[in-house]
Formats: structure tokens, sequence, C-alpha cells
């Protein structure tokens, strides 16, 4: 895993995580757990699971009772990356290969579905029927974003709403269930579980916005696939809808995208190019840094413990990870 | 729905079950709401919800506790035929085109995804921790009974053992975890439970057995697929292996197997003809017969009501579906 020393306060349990991520991948078929180790280890920030534990600090409790709801949280969303990955027929990922690009299509998609049940399963380990009902919905509302984002593909004319409904669905809404169950699992009054929940969607939200705007202003080299790539895939984003709404160009890359909609992508890159050097982008980056300012506000009514600070740097850390 | 009159005395609970998925649905994206209410409005004869429905009517219990679990049976099942047919490459089911015969494959991906979501959802809904942990473990236990299945392909030299534990994991699984819940969620006690347990067992091995058979020997037009098309796609079955170990041509399948497996599938259709007309097919009959038996054994120790007359009936209707 990537380590970040913000984290630093959770490093043990964060551990622990991966520990359970592993002894829970010895049951599977040994092919399958090999491969699935190997994309564990090698991934990530383990920000899903660093927030759960976080949230957890607001009130005494077994860590023990904390690490499957933390591990669900990841496990989840690695199986998303396995499925997003076959559906978009990438091969790369973090500069490794990835599972597609060495197994067969039908494996992949097994192996992934083999992991959203070890994360539904890690979430009954709970027996917390809230925590399980939240993880559950969460799961509906991911596959949901995914949908939907694939069937709006290139539809320029979709309104704003719509980006905030999906980004909210792919990603804010398990960075909600992660705070919101952390906190529950412990035993946190209600208020604290709100202020958390909230915390969690706000930034869910920036984390999403900014790497909507990364795509197209981030380092290549760094992010291991070429600017615009999202729009290139058919995905509109919010660079996308301020530049339509905002810049006295907005009718030609109305154009373009009409035009690639119709006949492929092939003019593609010249949208790319109008957006990356536009207003559009510090539009969006202060729409990012809005949202993380009501995830640090979300976490005032909290008492001051350090889980509190580190969350609010967490949120500093995301929304200017890249600019 | 496929209406089967064994099943008349839980007609009323099956509709209902049917009226939870489709009002379920109506939560999710509007085209993947109607692609998935099509397929499950056509497909089925409901086998799984029956029987959790016939197994909660052994003990006392409102019938609204029971419908989440049944119908989260059926979607998972609904769900797994999803991402079997986009494995598969699939374009026909049940004689009616498939959804990746509609679809492009990463939204039928999804659309599978969403629905494993939705039989998750189902499962939580009954706030019963050991009804969901059964339910998650089932999802693992199927996921790896397919991947089981995808990485033998055409290894005739596989232990018959393997063949066991695969037809238990991708279909005797399910059909026991239905079982069980019905008997949990209803209160019933525990040997009722165990009891039910070892009848869900029993009958899905020979379900799966029968399937296996019937692949073979099967009506094409009713099976809406050529005879061996098992074998063809590499999955040996219970058949394969009598062959190999009674018939005097075992010798001769081995050949054509190996030679199946180093240069792909060419002389696949020898070997189908050899096993459809051998003893291999008998034998195996005896066996599915014998599991049957063992069903009906387990339901003895249950309170004669009229939903354990309707168990047996449905055992014996399985077994003799085909000859």
């Amino acid at each position: 895993m990537t380590r970040l020393a913000i984290l630093d306060l959770v490093r043990e349990e964060l551990d622990m995580v991966e520990d359970l991520m592993r002894a829970k991948l010895r049951e599977a078929f040994p092919p399958v757990a090999q491969a699935l180790e190997g994309l564990i280890t090698r991934g990530g920030k383990r920000l899903r699971p660093a927030i759960t534990i976080l949230a957890s600090k607001f009130h005494a409790c077994d860590v023990q009772v904390v690490l499957p709801i933390a591990a669900a949280a990841e496990a989840l969303h690695t199986a998303t990356l396995i499925h997003d990955d076959v559906i978009d027929g990438a091969l790369l990922r973090r500069g490794l290969p990835t599972l597609n690009a060495v197994w067969s299509h039908g494996a992949t998609v097994l192996a992934g579905d083999y992991l959203f049940a070890q994360a539904a399963d890690l979430a009954a380990e709970t027996e917390n029927p809230r925590v399980i009902r939240i993880f559950s919905r969460t799961l509906m509302t991911i596959c949901d974003g995914e949908l939907r984002q694939l069937f709006s593909s290139l539809d320029w004319r979709q309104p704003k709403e719509e980006y905030y409904r999906r980004i909210f669905a792919k990603t804010a809404s398990l960075f909600q269930a992660a705070a919101e169950t952390g906190a529950i699992i412990s035993g946190a009054p209600e208020e604290y579980v709100q202020a958390l929940s909230a915390y969690g969607y706000n930034f869910g939200m920036a984390f999403q916005i900014v790497d909507d705007i990364l795509d197209f202003v981030g380092d290549e080299a760094v992010m291991g696939k070429p600017a615009g790539s999202d729009l290139r895939q058919g995905t509109v984003t919010l660079p996308v809808f301020y530049f339509l709404q905002e810049d006295a160009r907005a009718p030609e890359l109305e154009r373009i995208l009409e035009h690639a909609r119709a006949n492929g992508g092939d003019r593609l890159e010249e949208a790319v190019a109008l957006i990356r050097d536009s207003d559009a982008i510090r539009l969006a980056q202060e729409e990012a840094r809005d949202f993380i300012a009501r995830a640090r506000e979300a976490l005032k009514t909290l008492p001051d413990v350090p889980a509190r600070e580190v969350l609010a740097d967490l949120a500093d850390f995301v929304v200017e990870r890249g600019w």
C-alpha cells in the first residue's frame, strides 16, 4: 500500500485491515487468492478503511469490532476497480497490469464478483443490521452510478444535477458509508454519526471532483493515462459543465461533442485542449474546495480527539493533492 | 414465470415475491429496471424462493418476514445467470435473447452487479444476522464454484471430488441456503433448520446432476442448446467421470479429451456421442436418485404439514423431469 504520513495515527489498524483481507483471501480458490492478494497488496492509500477507523475513534470501542467493516469498504472498492477495468478494457492501473490484462475476461468478471461477495461477507461479520444495511445500499448505489455513467456517455446536454448524482453514487456514497459505519460500530451517539456521515459525503464529492479535474490537468506520467481520458471515454465531468456554462467558446465545444457523439470520438483531443486551458478548471477547483470546507465544518461538532485533526488534514490533502 | 402445479400451495406467496422484486427494481435507473424486470418476469420456475417459503411453513410466522429472503435467493440466482451468459457469450436463454445479446458487454456486467447488490440488500432487510451471514457466505461459495469450473476447463484428470465440490458451490449451496434461511426466519427449532438444510443440500446436488445428464441426453429443442454443450465449453461433469471410470472405451475418450485440451475442442462431438449412448448416463441417474432419496429422508423428521409433501413432490419432480 501507499503509506500516507497523515495516516500514521491509524497505521497499526490499517496493517490489521490488510492482514484481515489477506486472511479472508486464504478461503479462496488458490489462483484467485493469489491474484487478488497481488491487487490488494500493491494498491492504494487505504483512504476508505482509514476513514472508517478514524470515524470509530470518537467513542471508546474495541478495534476488532471495526476491522471487518473497514476491510469491507476496501474490498468493495477493489472489486469495483476490477469490474471498471474489465469494462473499460484497461490494461494498466497504477502502472501495473490489470487483472484483465492477464486473465480471460470471464475469469476477471468472476474474480470481481468473488471480491464483492467477500466484501458483503465482511460486512455481515459485524452482525450489526444497520451497518450491514448501509453497506448493501451503498453497493446498490455504486452499481447504479456506474450504470448511469455508462448510459449517459457523451450526453453533454444532461443537467449538471446528473453529474452530482453520478459522483455521489460512484464515489461519495462509499466514503459516506465508510465514515458512517465506523461511527455506528463504535457505538458513538447519533449526532456524531450524522456529523461523520456529512464529513464522508462532502469528502467523497470533493475527492471525485478533484479526480475529474486531474484527468484534464494532472501529470500524465503520474496519472498513468493521457489527459482527458474521461471525456475520451464519454464521461462528461464538472470542468465540461463549467466550460459549457461559462466560456465564450461553449458553442465550439458543443459542436465537437455533438460530432463525437454522432461519429465516434475523433475530435475529442480538441475538446480536451479547450477545457484544459480554460477557467472551467478553476471553477471546478473552487467547488471542490467548497465541499472540503463543508467536510471540515461537519467535524466541528465532534469532540477534539486526535482523529478529528487527521480527518481535517486528510480533507485538505485530497483537495490539494494535484495542484 | 413458469407455473408449476406442484407449487400451488405457495402460489400466492410466489406472486408476492415477484411483486417485491418488481417494487425493488423501481429504485433502479429506468433502462436497467426495465431490462431486469423483463429478465425476472419471463424466467424460471421460482424453485429457490418456493423452497424458502415452504421451509418457513414448519413454524407459525408472518409471511412478510419470509418474502425478502425468498426474493434475495431469486435475485441472486438471476444475477449469476446474467454473468454466466456474459462469460459464455450466450445469446439465448430459455429461447429469448440474453441481456448481453442486446446490451454492451460492460452494461451487462454492471446490470448483473446491480442485481447482486439488490440481492444483498434484500437479505439485509431481514435484519437477521444469521440469515444475512448464510446469504453472504453463499454468494462467496457460488463465485468460488464458478471460478473453479472455469479454471478446471477440460481437466479430465481432476478427482471426482472436485466435481462434487463444484456442483455444491455453484448450485446446491443456494438451494441449501434457501431452505435453511426459510426455516431460520420462521423461528423454527434448530432440528428443523438442520433437516431443511439437509433437504436443500441433497435437492441441489440432485438438481445439478440431472442438469448435467440432460445436457447429454435432453431434447435439444427443449434445452435450447446442442447436446454436450457443457463438455464443449470444457466443463467435465458426472457422466464423463463415470465413463472414464467404468467404460471399456475410456482410453478412447481420454485421447479425445487430451487432444481437445491441447488443440481446442475440434473432436468433442465424438466424446459427446460416446458418453450419450453409454451406461455412464444410467449410473449418473442412479446417483441423482440417491441424492433425492436423502433429501426425502431428511424431511421425515419434520412435522407432517402440507409443505412437507410439496417438498417431497418437488424432489421427485426434479429428478424425473427429463427422462
